[in-house]
């Protein structure tokens, strides 16, 4: 039996390289990356690539969305922002936070979807062990699923699949190597791209997580 | 009193453009266009701009989605699907529906609008007198509405105003008309970017529109 069509949102980091893993474990799918004028944006780009050759997926699409790095609002996009240090306690919303960039991710990965009769979106969006973004709000997918159904073709709706929202860090880093997912490929930093700072929330939020899961992180570090 | 910001989605076309007249009768609007590799790209985004000069909207965004001409799909983006001579009686969803367009347009303007402070959203789908497109219906902006309020911050959520909804084109060329929108400054045409070629579906309901009215239509015809 043909298996069903899924398109992936893979970013380069870690959460979406093992929400890959999980994906073309049971689908054939479709790898899509957005670049946005984000500060790592070539890294993170070469690690898309280098996923998808190692899960040979020729099924690839770059989106370039540079309206986000107009619009700013993020120290990801505006090199006026700086990126601050790491502060894992933090409760309200970081300034990493880029307005509403899931709902571009989603939306482009339910057109291409629609359009090319697929029936999942997987996204590797962490709600828990995260950073305080609303965009990573299981509340928010459910909406969003909900918005697919209501505006693509009879027949089009996909559902979101969040394979690893609810996991902790060193738990997606316990399943992605139990998988074979290949995390050496990945990038997490927020700052650089070739020596990761160390000091960023999310190589914090890396390196704590390869700490809890008692294994050693594969990237250099600063 | 300070008006509240509303981001207004101007594509070139009349609803669009009697959509921002009543957006910027109420509010300090912002205007944002979104080219896609349409078509009529070019013309549409010269009427973007006069429509904007015309009611000295000065903050405009204007955002490349080049993903959703890549996806195809689409007899507006796909070069080697023609688009066809007018059929109004269809019921079926035409060939110039681009999938899940709306959302990628929305998702944009919740953005800017999240990072800028704005309280609505307007665009100017209509689904009455329309085209059978999915991401024109009610129910599709509803669900996007509550989209917005789970995934931007908190007092980020944006309304999404679809003022001309449920009107006739013919409603909207005698509203546009009694408020001074600038009619003669918008294009509709699918197909051409000078002289409207009068036999895609757009011009057919156009003309028809005007024709209802009791109006001439100001564009050039072949």
């Amino acid at each position: 039996m043909a298996r069903d069509r899924a398109i992936v949102l893979v970013s380069g980091g870690m959460d979406s390289c093992v929400t890959a893993a999980m994906a073309v474990s049971r689908f054939e799918a479709a790898f899509l990356h957005v670049s946005y004028g984000q500060r790592t944006e070539s890294r993170e780009r070469e690690c898309f690539d280098a996923i998808a050759d190692h899960y040979e997926v020729k099924d690839r699409l770059v989106a370039r969305l540079d309206h986000l790095a107009r619009i700013g609002g993020s120290s990801l996009t505006d090199p006026g922002i700086p990126v601050g240090e790491a502060d894992l306690a933090r409760t309200d919303i970081p300034a990493t936070y880029v307005p509403f960039r899931n709902a571009q991710f989603l939306a482009a990965a339910a057109a291409w979807g629609e359009a090319t009769g697929a029936r999942h979106v997987f996204i590797g969006a962490v709600e828990e062990d995260a950073t305080g973004y609303p965009d990573c709000r299981r509340s928010f997918f459910d909406c969003f699923e909900k918005t697919i159904a209501a505006g693509t073709r009879p027949g089009g709706a996909l559902s979101i699949a969040t394979p690893v929202i609810a996991m902790t860090k060193s738990e997606i880093i316990r399943k992605g190597t139990a998988m074979g997912a290949p995390l050496h490929l990945t990038w997490s930093c927020y700052r650089e791209e070739r020596v990761a700072c160390g000091t960023c929330d999310s190589c914090a939020l890396r390196l704590r997580g390869f700490r809890n899961a008692g294994m050693t992180d594969p990237l250099p570090y600063r």
